[in-house]
């Protein structure tokens, strides 16, 4: 029995039917066995396509993606994910658009979305807004569906908003579970979610928010460290708590980067942006203020400039369990030394881990192909065992 | 029977050979029947998607689209268009490409069409330009291929010229065509294609030049209302003239937009720029007189302000028929209070007929596959009863 | 027997194993019979779709292009090319992806490539830079491979480096062999590849060196001509040299474009910047030393207009063999009294060979897909024989 059979036998036990022509926003939205099953379909994809089996699931349709920030290994990711199962990426550039000219997001929904069968929207830049806009537009197609608009409802692949960064901290974890050798030696576990220092201070929230409101499922210790002012949402704090409440794991707070590192199994040092000062940004920007922007960014600037010591080095390292603690970072990192003067990590450390940073970024485009693959797909498993059993080459000769 | 293999016997009633490798720049080079045979198999088109069958006509080839203005709808119509036929959009940006640096439009043609099945192409900026290079394009590839360059010879849809927008024009025809529950309903219908007051007046006369050609051949009461100085390309209006003519229809001017919505079933009120200044501003640019553009610029603004109310608000609404005229627009519109201070509609009256504006762009997609289908595929009738009865499905499980 | 089991019978006798899961650099790095074999394949993928015959080698997958410079037909010619083969193209622009901001070409390389079957890279524009790139490029995703972050090793395809340009010499090579009649009609023959004015002073010696590299291989006599000042890279003369050596051609050098052309059978007369000035800038730019650059630019410049009368002109073909010698040139031309006031050509000149011109831009596709052809599948003689009996058509109806 292949292993893409075996897990699509596993996938028939859970309990999805929910996921069928859904949404994915945030991962706490989500079920255990739901998130057990993106885990499970990314799998079986990852073993189909390793043995040269084609995925497709779509003979045409397309996959649509709205960055509204820039990125360059989320885009391929998804470009990956849709070329996998079948369908072509159309990116809606808005420099290239007509949206700034007066349309409304609503309008724009309907427009690009005839035949998109999925939307990837990365929108992470201001608090409060970027999961608005999503929300704003997958109401918009589900409206569209059902006044006959759209032949088909397209279903959100949130590739980072600024609450969560589902794709990014299911491959992390996905990474995780493969880097302990599964879920079940997970428990008791210490994660180390810190702040370091990055020249650059206004990096997303929805890294360490994803990551605290998901690897808190899992029976783990989750410690979330940074400096006085960089507090994440507090809602996600909530989740977190619960979370650790539920699984018989724990989630605390220290302002020691330290504390955190000292016997951690994992690590995940880096910069985020202080939220309430990116709120302050947030209505500034709202009023046009630009002379009060510049000079909160020097504030900023400032403030970020006094935790410089908030680095990956060789010694915090060393307070890691055995020293030898999984180091996890999104990427790009800043990287002392190499990409900047000082940064979040240093650069023997990055080298050390750079096989298993590059294997953690390579579960992202299984991770969003299965979650594609889990809201369009009525009977999963089913179809994971016919693309198995037919044995379609997806490169003949 | 299904509606596709019911569409496609009355598609082999029409004489529509001349289709076959052809291009289409204007309605008004094709026959009544063509123009049918578009409906007709955007109908079918449709249908089949609806009901997930595969509408693959190509396992691989592309289509060029070249846009020389913004788009965003007309960008993703042609994508879904191409996609749904089994070809994969390239975009000739010319921002990335050497074209502005010395190259000829007939080289580029050639060079960009080694493997094109169609190209697509939207140029309406400058009076007596944009068709002018789709015809250069055309005439390129067509020699290309009689000398043995291309292997095959890829047919254009004009995706918006400065004399036609057929897309456009017919997606709008099929939306009123099915609103109105027939073609044979349409005759003695009033149609009131009126300018209407928007702050940017420098919009394409293409739409309303391609209604009054298309919308005149169905027996209708055509309407066309403007200001004075807003006048259209007298060669359209003698088509207009002709059409109306031939179908029992008629076709009128007026300079009062009270006159031209009084009893009207069908109101398209929006601005285009007035024709004569466009000609004077190509000319002014060719000559590469700055100064002069700019005062010519002001001139127009001045001008333009003095037909703010020109605009389709809720009392003009109740003049039409009923109060309840069909509201037509192209997308995006300049909505007062919405999108601008004072523009082409009112937000409750454009709020209203949402939905019908709506599904008025959904005909697109439609409209160009038929169009490039019935100029790729030697015998479409028989090729959608092939679709149909084969039953492929668009998206397996 | 069709044209393409010809073909296929003929590849078996090749030795061609080394190119299974290899990369393509450089023409000189190939043997006689693996060049021979991309000629073969290119000629057998041509005719199969000119029997509307399915070359799809892949179901999903994706080509990655990298354009560090600005290019149109050398990238329609690689989209054109992994469509041909199933593959879709992701282009990585670094305008809209971050590896500005201190990601190393060693993350990005892995980053794009998790899909990822074929890499084309075009980086031209520093001496001592391009060909290292790509270099870079490969090694990170070879070892990525090994890792087992990538599940397949991309293969990459240099569109264009700072030393060769394969796919263009090899595409304007198997022009010349079909236009004289077969690869045995080519000894003897005299081929002039000279320097000639343009107002632009900087394009790439990648051409030039790839023709003096190729050419040399097939027994003809090839002459190199440049003002002095305008040198190619030593070592590419060398490789000139033993080409010649070896086939019983031969390879010279002059200062007199006359000289040349005198009884030339094939002309490619294009401009090509100042390598040692080349170098030179190269290091301005590293030290970022503007003013060295503006006054290097000058000097440039000055230097260039000295030799305004390097023109491929009506007189200077009247020196050719018979007046009629095959005119080569990789587009777009500089063409005197047209594109600018004076440049490489004159406009009767191109004029009278444009079709000619046209067919040799045309190979450049199929080369490209035969690379792709020849490092993807293993056994590409049976492939091509497997497409050919099975009959599947590109276009269906």
């Amino acid at each position: 029995m292949s292993k893409t059979v075996e897990l699509a036998k596993h996938l028939e036990k859970l309990h999805i039917n929910n996921m069928y022509k859904n949404d994915f926003y945030w991962t706490w939205d989500k079920t255990d066995e739901e998130l057990e099953a993106v885990f499970t379909v990314a799998d079986a994809l990852r073993d189909l396509r390793e043995r040269n089996l084609s995925t497709r699931v779509f003979d045409s349709g397309l996959g649509i993606s709205i960055f509204r920030d820039n990125s360059t290994r989320t885009r391929f990711s998804f470009a990956s994910a849709c070329n996998l199962l079948g369908l072509e990426v159309q990116d809606l550039d808005e420099k290239k658009s007509q949206i700034a000219h007066g349309e409304t997001v609503r309008e724009t929904a309907n427009m690009v979305s005839f035949m998109a069968d999925v939307i990837g929207i990365r929108d992470d830049m201001f608090i409060g807004e970027g999961h608005k806009y999503q929300k704003t537009f997958v109401d918009a197609v589900e409206e569209g569906y059902r006044d006959g608009i759209l032949e088909q409802r397209p279903t959100l692949v949130n590739l980072q908003c600024d609450v969560d960064h589902p794709t990014q901290c299911m491959a992390d974890m996905l990474h995780v579970i493969h880097h302990f050798g599964g879920v079940e030696n997970l428990k008791g576990k210490k994660v180390a979610m810190t702040w370091a220092y990055s020249p650059s201070y206004g990096k997303p929230l929805s890294v360490p928010q994803g990551v605290i409101g998901l690897f808190t499922r899992f029976g783990m210790d989750v410690v979330l460290a940074h400096p006085e002012g960089y507090e994440v949402m507090p809602e996600i704090e909530e989740i977190a708590k619960k979370n650790a409440a539920a699984t018989g794991g724990s989630f605390s707070k220290t302002s020691s980067m330290q504390e955190a590192f000292r016997d951690a199994d994992i690590v995940y040092p880096k910069s985020w942006a202080p939220f309430a000062a990116m709120e302050q940004r947030t209505q500034l920007y709202a009023a046009g203020d630009q002379a009060g922007i510049d000079q909160l960014e020097q504030e900023l600037l400032a403030q970020n400039a006094q935790h410089k010591d908030w680095a990956c080095t060789e010694d915090m390292m060393k307070l890691t369990r055995d020293g030898k603690a999984l180091y996890l970072h999104c990427l790009p990192a800043d990287i002392s030394g190499l990409s900047c003067e000082e940064g979040e990590v240093d650069s023997s450390v990055f080298d050390r881990y750079l096989v298993p940073l590059y294997k953690q970024a390579s579960y992202k485009p299984y991770i969003i192909a299965a979650m594609i693959f889990l809201s369009k797909v009525k009977d999963p498993a089913a179809a994971l065992m016919e693309l198995d059993r037919r044995g379609e080459k997806r490169k003949e000769f």
